[in-house]
């Protein structure tokens, strides 16, 4: 399994680490997207494509405006690992509960990674950095928002969760370093994934949220 | 009528036979996404454009996906078809439910073909076959669920119909023909469609659907 | 700050007024989807994200459809924009009501400005003249599409609005101009965009709708 995973790596040139990390990352969103359709009593076919959405939607979103095609394409071991995470809700559902602070850590974690595959991906392209940022965003965002879509709810992200701010938080940190402070791009993707992490959690800690848009009967 | 068919089949180079499929299978289409548009009480122009995004929704998102521009966008023929279907529900909307069976089976007929071209699309191009199952799939059913996100419903082929799971049976049959038995791609597309009509078919026939995925306060 | 206009009509090689124009027709889209997301009590970063699908959602769509990068990927003045359009609702939030003549003029203007752009860059990159009419009312119209798929309500211009037909009615006197008479791209835009201000001002002032599609159980 680690040699299959460390071949994986030496075939996309990334670290082993950055594999098993991206395996978690997308196993979490992956079931948030599963769970939800349960929820709904979505077929097995449909909490997959829930959970597909949710997984790699953001990165998919993020490839066609760059311009090339989804990632996954050319890859199906991310298809494998929705695949098991479907598996694993369908045997484990009834544990999902008490997992639930291990899926909140892997999904943040998830949610770092996938800002910084966004952010590098666009900068490589030559796109403007503040572009990296917003694409950064989309990569770890717009799944969620697929996700809302598919089961016809109003978008989660647009009324509750700082999770789309902790990106751009931890975008503006990567960009720093990148075109300031010269770091290394492995120095950039830790700073700015821990910036991400610790937003997402202390928000979720003391319930930060952003302001509520006041609508017009509001102010009669 | 037929003199134009051979004509367009020329220029696209492919058989009669396949463009009258074709226009088949598109009006099967516009016309339930119209019909469930009537249903919302959508205005005539809203209907079409229902109507056109079950058609042509899923070859959209697939060439989207594989990086060419939309099939419909060269040749005005698919639009020229969906507003036909428009005029057909407008005329013969109260004698549509007669037609029940009609429309069922010319639906089936199309949802095998396009199945079939988004595979052999996807081939041509140079991906790998495991990408051509998905992206025949996404051809015949993401239409249906563009279809319901517009009218704001939850996508049907999420909780009741065997529709893609037909096109995944289909393009396997497709591509063990074309890989590991070295049949011909007129053979293939047969085969291939044939299976996806059986499928659809005995699974309405005998109300097959995949289990639901159980929710977790189902469990409690 | 009207020599940053003209630096940017410069640089897109486009008239100063033309960027004020587009301007006014950005912010008013934004508007108009910073209120909806309002109403539906989203933070603030929900109501940015529906304000700038409502307004660079259009073309955004149409670049993806043309293949090409959406046009606010390389220019950052879109964003900037839609952020303004934010601190509008925020600051003037009580007013808006009051200035509501005042937006629909705006957005009927923005309407018409980008129904042009849509046709011009559609046949620009030679794509057949009932492309770009298609184009041109994606660029238009499908901002709202877009806004409402987000904030979960059935696209209001399937059921209401005259909007898309204002659209088609602009694009095709357009291409008239265009073909068959020889007229300069200035001229064309001009005759365009006074048809689609005219049309939807008139259908506003007069009620005019499309007939609505019944449905099957109205037929009984």
């Amino acid at each position: 399994m680690l040699e299959l995973l460390r071949e994986l790596g030496a075939a996309l040139r990334i670290p082993t680490s950055f594999v098993i990390i991206e395996f978690i990352g997308t196993m979490a969103f992956a079931i948030s997207g599963i769970r939800l359709a349960s929820s709904k009593r979505f077929d097995w076919f449909g909490a997959f494509i829930v959970g597909m959405a949710t997984a790699i939607g953001g990165g998919t979103l993020r490839d066609l405006m760059l311009g090339v095609s989804p990632f996954w394409l050319t890859n199906n071991i991310y298809i494998i690992w929705c695949l098991v995470s479907l598996f694993w809700v369908v045997i484990f559902g009834k544990y999902l509960i008490r997992q639930k602070n291990t899926w909140f850590i892997f999904d943040t974690i998830g949610l770092a990674l996938f800002n910084v595959i966004g952010i590098e991906k666009t900068l490589q392209m030559g796109f403007p950095t503040w572009t990296a940022i917003i694409m950064g965003c989309i990569t770890g965002a717009a799944g969620g928002v697929i996700r809302d879509i598919l089961i016809n709810e109003v978008p989660l992200i647009f009324r509750k969760e700082i999770y789309a701010m902790a990106c751009i938080a931890g975008g503006v940190v990567y960009i720093v370093g990148h075109v300031y402070l010269g770091f290394s791009s492995e120095l950039n993707a830790l700073f700015s994934s821990i910036v991400v992490m610790a937003v997402r959690i202390l928000a979720v800690r003391y319930g930060w949220h952003l302001p509520v848009l006041k609508g017009e009967e509001d102010q009669k």
